[in-house]
């Protein structure tokens, strides 16, 4: 029996989907609490002493304690079941696909979603110089992935395991960042796969 | 009875560093292989074909198996020792601390000492302009660490885990970079904790 769970979050953040998906996968039920990050919810003193010193949404609530970082939370939630590989070196190399998410995806694919889709009205020039780099970075981490795709149905073990997860929040919303996905057709089939797993919910459910 | 283990490696980067402390604590003989990341050696297409897809060191190799990311390759080599705690939340929270390091801590932290101390003379002119963004970052990483360390030995159950040589490895050589430690006497004294470790291993070994 799981504690009483509660999901510090802004919606629409891919971050916090992919704890709301993997959830729902296990049929796990979380409340959800909203912060408009756009409003620096997330960086008042009763936040940072309270949820998360850091700053950021995603934070898991499980019961009193708090647990930031979206795949920190989505381990948490996913141990002993079938979303976590049993095999070691699987187990592991799901963990490299999620770091790879957090340092070779996120920062550019997310990134892009927000300057473009959130707050494109609001860009610093410095954010402006940087989306050349940045659609650069993120075409090259959307290129690794298209390309372990090839001949597999799913990033780890054949099977849906949390490196799905973390890899589907923010892919199948880039192309809302001025990107384009037609390029990879690995990747367009695999979020077909990942879109069609009983229990899955969107990421505006 | 572990396979062979070959770590295919830059050296002085901390990322490869926290697998080599990793292996010392634990005991375990680990071969090494250096390329040199100034020279793109890592780009090659053989290194892309055969060792890491990603381009990017360190990638632990498992036998026949390759695992980049260096915390996925900490946590395989470490599963079932008491660098993982036993406890749900204690391992979530653990990955939390790792997440927070890609994340948060390593693209300041350790950019600033990669920049100051390695290729200062080669940095182009819009990398300098992010130095103040990046050193803001670095203090705001190191103000969260050291505010969790505040009556604490270690970051996670009160014990040595992945999390404190994740967090390790660039804090304790990030004056090279620039910054200075000088304000944060909880993370002075847990860089000691960690130093103090029976088979702990320098970066330079």
């Amino acid at each position: 029996m799981m504690e009483r769970l509660v999901l510090h979050e802004y919606a629409a953040s891919g971050n916090c989907y992919k704890i709301r998906l993997t959830a729902a996968l296990l049929g796990l039920k979380i409340e959800r609490r909203e912060y408009d990050i756009l409003k620096g919810e997330t960086r008042t003193p009763e936040f940072l002493a309270n949820v998360n010193a850091n700053g950021r949404i995603p934070t898991l609530q499980i019961g009193d304690r708090f647990l930031p970082e979206s795949n920190a939370a989505c381990f948490y939630l996913a141990e002993g079941s079938a979303l976590i590989p049993d095999d070691r070196f699987d187990r592991a190399d799901m963990l490299r696909w999620m770091c790879f998410e957090q340092y070779s995806h996120e920062p550019y694919v997310a990134t892009m979603r927000f300057w473009v889709a959130f707050i494109a009205d609001r860009l610093s020039e410095e954010q402006k110089a940087q989306i050349p780099m940045r659609r650069a970075q993120a075409e090259a981490a959307l290129k690794v992935m298209d390309g372990h795709l090839a001949g597999r149905r799913f990033f780890v073990a054949d099977r849906l395991t949390l490196a799905d997860i973390a890899l589907y929040a923010y892919t199948h919303v880039a192309e809302e960042g001025d990107l384009t996905l037609a390029p990879y057709a690995n990747i367009r089939a695999w979020l077909d796969r990942v879109a069609a797993t009983p229990g899955y919910v969107g990421i505006g459910a």
